[in-house]
């Protein structure tokens, strides 16, 4: 039988290539301490109550830790901040990761990147598994505003600034 | 009370204006016709099995449809659809809509958009609502690759190109 309508993963990863998106750290706070990784994977929900979802592979190593932990924090890059996106996407141990960037925190304790585009402080209201991943929506709680609202931009699988007129 | 972490939907609102993403138009096809919206909240899931959401507010008038349908495509825009956002974001009936663009149809019905960047067809899934907002889960039965991978980019309230080196 004749597949005339391919939907095999490398022609997936190519369309989701075209799909840009913004790069963010998510980061999350729990027994052993903090823990963070980059994801483009990152949605608007409602503004109603103010509600973003991330998408989290549930084979990797910090997915019991962020489902444990109830909260997390999306910092989205600017272009500034480009080399932090390796940095949690790497080999480096947490404690190493974290030393890259200014941290605070506000409402539920995940890390807050100081200088980030925006970040917003979540506590988990709900998850939903669907095949390999998970999709984690949180409840903001708090939010952080960085003094730039240049855009750092993930898309053809390379790194695009985006300028904001002041 | 001092609120002392502000999250008023003018503050949420800003922080998600600084997420910058890709410009979509989800279309469906039921018993009426066509249908179709502009939407930026789409995002990637999981490759295994292909999939994608698609938030949608569910005060919309064409949120039943989708609901009944149970089919939509992921439109990807290119810089040079740029046009095509207002028109399926504004005031104009659904016939009028698709009279701009050339559009396809492939596994569900749904229709496709020729040149978009990439297409996704895809049937529904799961609906997890969230507030206002519905979070339309797509499994993917057909991929549409249009001849350009450049990316037109919503950031800061405004349209940006991004240009892929070929």
């Amino acid at each position: 039988m004749t597949d005339i309508f391919p939907t095999d993963k490398t022609r997936f990863r190519e369309a989701m290539a075209r799909l840009g998106a913004a790069v963010n750290i998510i980061t999350t706070h729990g027994p052993d301490g903090d823990n963070g990784f980059t994801a483009s994977a990152v949605c608007s929900v409602t503004d109603d109550p103010a509600t973003i979802l991330v998408c989290m592979n549930r084979n990797s190593s910090q997915y019991e830790i962020f489902k444990a932990a109830g909260i997390f924090c999306v910092n989205i890059l600017t272009p500034d901040q480009e080399a932090l996106s390796p940095v949690f996407a790497g080999k480096l141990t947490m404690a190493e990761r974290f030393t890259h960037g200014e941290w605070l925190r506000l409402a539920t304790g995940a890390p807050v990147l100081e200088h980030a585009a925006a970040a917003l402080d979540c506590t988990v209201s709900q998850m939903v598994d669907v095949g390999t991943h998970s999709v984690i929506f949180g409840a903001v709680q708090a939010i952080h505003l960085g003094p730039s609202g240049d855009g750092l931009i993930y898309h053809g699988r390379a790194y695009h600034k985006i300028s904001v007129q002041g």
